[in-house]
């Protein structure tokens, strides 16, 4: 394809998306009190918003939604959705949507003159899964199919659509086949071709996609592209919804970035948490400043120098911690995630640790008052901010992560917020807060020693101009 | 040309450099103390290690230097450059070098079977005039010639080879040519058909580069390749080596990131004493650490507390702020700037704010023992730190730099430097370290409603995945 654009590193691209959305949905229904499917809603997002969001995340900016069965309650939220995220999105009524989701794909042949992207909106995926339909090399003969042939791991597999293959080409389509290659994920990359198998499958009482697909099949013109690996799954039961609600939840975790104590005891606390708020409308940078604001909470409970309050000041360090967590989740689960919302974070962070190391410091010169309380508190301070500041300034320089190792994890911020709430607790903070900035100085100097090192060992590497 | 690689941003390539440096060189001798003139040092560089270093700048590794006059001299150099940079260089000695310096070209004949470029180790240049050669379109079937229209700037035009054009095609070549287009920089990319050029020049009689070039411009296979604006110079006498090195050191202040300090105070003095340091072994990180124990002296003599002291000081952090510049403008004169050199300046930078706050607090308690100093020296350090620590996230994040103005200027390090040793002189170092402290978080604060209100505007370009 060559509809190609790079913003920032991610490549996009400004295809249209036919989203389907006009059949009954009446197995979900059982669980969802009623609602139309495209309006169930997943982790604070309607189906069918999760679907627009996933498709404009690649770049798409051309929607149109096939609407049938409830097409009042469609089109209403679809106008909604149009007017909150500031796109366009052409809904389109398929009144033959009883006979089949393949006149649905019909129902837009109008609009559309090139190739075109397809997906269903009871589908969750992975939107990498369509730039691989879009990267893929591509004669322009055919339609492009993303299969998965991992179909140990297929939630009911009973129910799903099956392919055969021969290298990259569809040699058969249907549920029933045995044996079979893979699943088809029922996102496509469609040309307008499409709409002639469509009609004449139509003609001949096949009103389904599969139906329309099939014909392409027999002529040699769909081929499969792999998922690779990518989640995508098709909700179409009360279980099915859970496995997909589970599976969004715990790809959460995988940044390569936590520390130890994020991955191991924030992340499966923030996690729960998150579930909950997704569902509220409380944006990522509101939970950035409630998380911020906890921290404040604790430094002052710190600065009263009480120990019942400091174990409560402990706490809400902790628990500052743990939401900080959560304002990149949501972010993640609600497509909200923006650098403005990166940067605002950590800055705030570095914020929440100057108020804390002040509200210990106050509180432990209010019983010790000598001056060397407060150099300590400054020797921590730095410590804390400046092993951040270094690695920023690395990865700036150098346009790459800094060395990282076990050492390099403990000056993370959820090991020190942790250390704090340790000592909070044993009525220490003060102390900790002392040993855990000298510690984050000495790895200052450690990543500069391997840094300095490793350019040696490489001479000439690095002769590169200053920016 | 297809030789090119991108490391970082920067495009480098791998063509071979042939370097003349068999000629006498006697009119700059005069000035020299009767050095072989490509061992005449220029701001701690002699010309042929400065040749060397520019090319290597561009990406080639692979150098032939070529001797004549004072072979030995030149080999024991060439040998100790080769060690020192850990390059490999091949002296390739011309006793024809009394005929021409065609002949010196020549001599390089049996090496090289590609395309090389050609320079005169008595050439001052821009390493990007080498990118531009080499960035050059080019059907390979000519050499090309780096010219310089901006003929009424050119030192010594009277003694420079003029060339006439064709568009892009060299016509006539010769220092009488009257009336010409351009001027010749001795800056070549050559093909080894010259070779052959030069060899029928010198069966006629004329040994001379211009001779076998002649030849070559009456086929009509010379290119002009623009330098457009880029500093060249020939240096054959005692001015032209002044000039040289005015142009050298007053480039040094051409850096957009200076705060207006720097640009009016500190460049001045700083690139005085980058001429002097540059003659010297010290490295541009050896600078980094005097600047940095100038500050923990001025933070030393802070701490006392006494009027006579605080004074020394402010001198003390003001002399630091010069000497700040001075590394960078040390590697620059001297190609020995790394991406660890500026990583480490910047980071030495901030622990030296934090000495000298830490210093002007200490001081200032000792006269009036309240806690609330130190929370206000707490509250000037973070400001100091995170103003910086701010724009490096954004650079991060956003991979721009952050908005400008005024406003941001203030929070840079040469005005706050200049702010303590004012306030010093007048006794007041920790008021107005309190305000430009107070006045840095104002800034940041001023960053992110200026970023928010900016990304509110232009809704939609901002959607990207958090990386």
């Amino acid at each position: 394809m060559n509809n190609k654009t790079t913003r920032g590193r991610e490549a996009t691209y400004d295809l249209p998306v036919v989203i389907l959305a006009a059949g009954e949905g009446c197995r979900l229904q059982a669980g969802n009190g009623g609602k139309p499917k495209p309006l169930t809603r997943l982790l604070g997002l309607t189906f069918l918003e999760r679907v627009i969001l996933s498709c404009r995340e690649v770049g798409v900016r051309e929607f149109y939604v096939v609407t049938g069965c409830y097409e009042d309650e469609l089109i209403r939220h679809v106008e909604e959705l149009a007017r909150r995220l500031g796109i366009s999105i052409r809904p389109v009524h398929n009144p033959n949507w009883p006979d089949g989701n393949g006149t649905s794909v019909l129902a837009v042949s109008p609009y559309i003159a090139g190739p075109f992207l397809l997906v269903m909106c009871d589908h969750l995926f992975d939107p990498d899964i369509l730039r691989c339909l879009m990267e893929a090399t591509d004669d322009g003969e055919g339609c492009l199919l993303a299969v998965d042939p991992r179909v140990d791991q297929v939630f009911d597999l009973k129910d799903a659509t099956k392919v055969c293959l021969d290298g990259r080409n569809v040699t058969a389509i249907g549920k029933g086949l045995a044996p079979f290659d893979a699943v088809d994920t029922g996102l496509f990359l469609c040309r307008p071709f499409l709409f002639d198998a469509l009609a004449e499958a139509g003609r001949g009482g096949d009103g389904s996609l599969s139906g329309g697909v099939r014909r392409l099949v027999e002529e040699g013109r769909v081929r499969a592209v792999d998922v690779a690996d990518r989640f995508w799954l098709d909700v179409d039961t009360p279980e099915s919804l859970s496995v997909g609600k589970k599976h969004l939840l715990t790809g959460l975790a995988k940044r390569g970035d936590d520390g130890i104590i994020s991955r191991r005891l924030n992340r499966p606390l923030s996690r729960r948490i998150s579930q909950l708020l997704a569902a509220t409308p409380l944006t990522p940078n509101a939970i950035t400043v409630l998380s911020f604001l906890s921290c404040l909470g604790g430094a002052f409970l710190f600065s009263l120098g009480i120990y019942g309050w400091t174990v409560v000041a402990g706490f809400l360090v902790q628990w500052a911690s743990v939401l900080d967590g959560c304002d990149g989740e949501v972010a993640r689960l609600k497509f909200q995630g923006s650098r403005f919302g990166a940067w605002f974070d950590t800055v705030l962070d570095r914020y929440a640790d100057v108020a804390v190391v002040m509200g210990i410091s106050y509180g432990y010169w209010l019983a010790h008052p000598r001056p060397l309380v407060w150099l300590a508190g400054a020797v921590a301070l730095t410590g804390f901010v400046l092993a951040s500041y270094t690695k920023k300034e690395y990865a700036l320089r150098f346009r790459l992560q800094p060395p990282g190792g076990v050492l390099s994890s403990l000056a993370k911020r959820d090991v020190r917020l942790f250390a704090l709430f340790l000592g909070a607790l044993v009525n220490r903070p003060f102390e900790v807060m002392v040993l855990v900035g000298l510690l984050s100085h000495t790895i200052i100097g450690w990543l500069f020693f391997a840094v300095y090192r490793q350019r040696r060992r490489g001479a000439g590497e690095d002769l590169q101009p200053v920016e």
